[in-house]
């Protein structure tokens, strides 16, 4: 089953917005052991939707396009679309009757004079929208569906979970899963290359293999196929296989989890309560951690010491530290660490202080550079690195080294 | 001039890594006043690219592909483009230097036995990575052009700002600006059908008209084009008309800048130090501001007080207001802004308090509640909202809620 998503919409093309749907949307279908095989973003005119649409249906069985169905006179979608399949776009009584529901669900009463939700294709199937007020439209002609939704995510994602689930069944008793190895601290060309050269063949026996090198680590992935028993089978051979080369102390996990949701189980298995002292990383390592339900049974909380004198008065770093190593400096790393550990009360504790530029970096202390420390009942250890990148890349690859020491910490006590 | 990007790679389509190259691609264009016409991601076949290849050379003049050009076994970018423009892959001088250059940059050595970047098909050139070892492919023919470039983000940024910017220059002497009307508090369809029904025809006079809506607000953007006179008194007579309509109220920015931009400028503008205090955004609203280059002159810093102890211990909430309220109440809220103030010793600070999901609603506070307080030398308000969305569009749209009552108070002050 081939699957394909349009996306329509200039903002997306100039940057201004990112598009969310359509990773969501490959993760979905992952779940399902289905692939999405193309993603195109495309501008917001009549010519680019049905060049977009006609090549759509020379190669794919189910093609969901996303944007221009809201009530602006930019959202030519229905129009276009039912104009592509030579369809009418007139008064519907279902599309009524599911306007209205999905009015009802606000409290809001639809008034058909002000919008045009009520006008729809003729032949076309209306899509129950549980999250917003615009029905989505369905159409198959040739065994090939073509779905037409909202682009506002929460939108988006309820049509295809909720209302159109039943459309995305794989076609197969086998079952299938992305088995991924994480691992930490070494480059691809390093594991790949050095440390592990016949790795690749070595796991290709078992399936596509793949490699997504990220800030602070790669993760090798391997797409399993076959029966509940085979894969079992697969992935303790494949557990062997790589802790037999030099790559095992540099792997964190097994699994599809992200760094966050690993810290967030490894502490709650452990009982333990984390912090963070962020400076460079200005809050951010603690709203990666609070991205994972669950996380407040296990995280207290942060103090963002931005300033020099909240790191003194709220996380009690000496005056003296400051003056005599600066700001961004592995001693100043281990008070901001040892000072969140007391002051939140936790059981361990990461810091973050550095240089995120672009301003502010000198000969000695360039931009990207990091201090980082942790602080439990082992004592207090710090680190020091550095690295290239912008602003935004810098902060995330900063959290991601603070996330990482707390794993090794977790691991460690 | 068409513009397009093809985005090789499964893990984009498996929606394990966001594609962050085509929005900055998309903004860097704009900035010069061109478009990006196409972005699609395919899949890391040989078929995959030959297909996407042969389609965009029917029409783009420009044809930028990201991914693949890495050192594991399915990188395939650079034998499936040379295959498909029938050109050898053979030792070539050129790359040999370009790549032992790129590898000084890291003080490191290249070795042409393990890396395979001195290999390179006959006739292209070779593109220079600025930010890593993998270097890039151009070729021209027929007017068209294709290049070829690493996925990583900041080795993509870097070879198209620094190596490559000579290529994307408008062919014309007619200036250009993306004209925007920030507001908020509004949907799209009140603005557009009750408030200013006639506002989008008045405008189009001007040029483009978008609609962009987002968590609490919409964007009206105009895209201008002309003499520098005639762009500047076309954003004046804009100005003129959406004030004269009831939306001015909600008019929060003119301009690309972003609300996080907005709010370090009029901080910074007022001469005003900010702080916050943060449960359920977890230092979402801290890591958003501080994202901004120069927000450290007025950012002092934010309590994540993930936990009632917190609370208690770093703000100063008194136990009996969590008792009596409950840590998601207004009254919580405002002890929590009143504490960061002093606490972080600035001049405002936003506090934010809620249920972001999935557990931990309740009939009276279901998931999606926010208690949202503001403290400065005007006293203390407070305010309570309600939202749907998983998660992580909550904890945003939270965010999104506190910086623009930080951006009122300060508009207020």
């Amino acid at each position: 089953m081939n699957i394909e998503i349009i996306i329509i919409g200039n903002e997306l093309l100039q940057g201004k917005i990112h598009d969310k749907n359509s990773p969501w949307l490959g993760k979905f279908l992952l779940n399902k052991g289905l692939k999405l095989n193309y993603s195109t973003i495309i501008q917001d005119s009549k010519a680019s939707i049905e060049e977009a649409l006609k090549l759509a249906m020379t190669r794919s069985d189910i093609i969901i396009t996303t944007g221009g169905l809201g009530p602006t006179q930019d959202d030519i979608t229905k129009a276009t679309i039912a104009n592509f399949f030579n369809k009418k776009v007139e008064p519907s009584k279902q599309a009524l009757a599911i306007t209205q529901k999905q009015y009802q669900q606000y409290g809001r009463e639809y008034n058909g004079d002000k919008h045009h939700y009520h006008l729809f294709p003729e032949d076309f199937e209306v899509v129950f929208n549980p999250a917003g007020f615009a029905p989505g439209l369905k159409f198959s002609q040739n065994n090939k569906t073509v779905i037409s939704l909202p682009g506002v995510p929460k939108e988006f994602q309820a049509m295809i979970s909720e209302t159109l689930h039943d459309l995305f069944v794989r076609d197969t008793d086998e079952l299938f899963e992305a088995f991924t190895i994480k691992t930490f601290k070494l480059p691809e060309a390093r594991i790949f290359q050095e440390i592990a050269p016949d790795l690749w063949d070595k796991l290709s026996a078992y399936g596509d293999v793949s490699s997504l090198p990220h800030p602070v680590g790669v993760d090798i992935g391997v797409f399993l196929t076959g029966s509940r028993e085979t894969i079992e089978q697969s992935k303790k051979e494949i557990i062997k296989i790589v802790e037999a080369t030099e790559l095992k102390p540099n792997i964190y996990h097994y699994g599809p989890e992200s760094i966050e949701e690993v810290l967030v189980k490894k502490a709650s298995a452990k009982g333990l309560t984390l912090g963070s002292a962020e400076s460079c990383t200005g809050g951010l390592v603690a709203s990666r951690i609070t991205d994972i339900s669950g996380s407040s049974a296990i995280f207290w909380g942060s103090i963002v010491s931005y300033d020099n004198s909240v790191k003194e008065n709220s996380l009690g770093v000496q005056a003296e530290t400051l003056k005599q190593f600066g700001a961004v400096s592995e001693e100043t790393a281990a008070e901001m660490a040892k000072g969140a550990c007391e002051k939140l009360n936790v059981d361990l504790a990461v810091s973050t202080t550095g240089i995120a530029g672009p301003g502010g970096g000198s000969e000695e202390k360039p931009v990207g550079t990091i201090c980082v420390g942790v602080h439990s009942k082992r004592g207090t250890r710090t680190m020091k690195f550095n690295y290239r990148g912008d602003r935004e890349s810098l902060k995330y690859r900063f959290s991601q080294v603070a996330l990482v020491s707390l794993i090794e910490e977790i691991d460690a006590l």
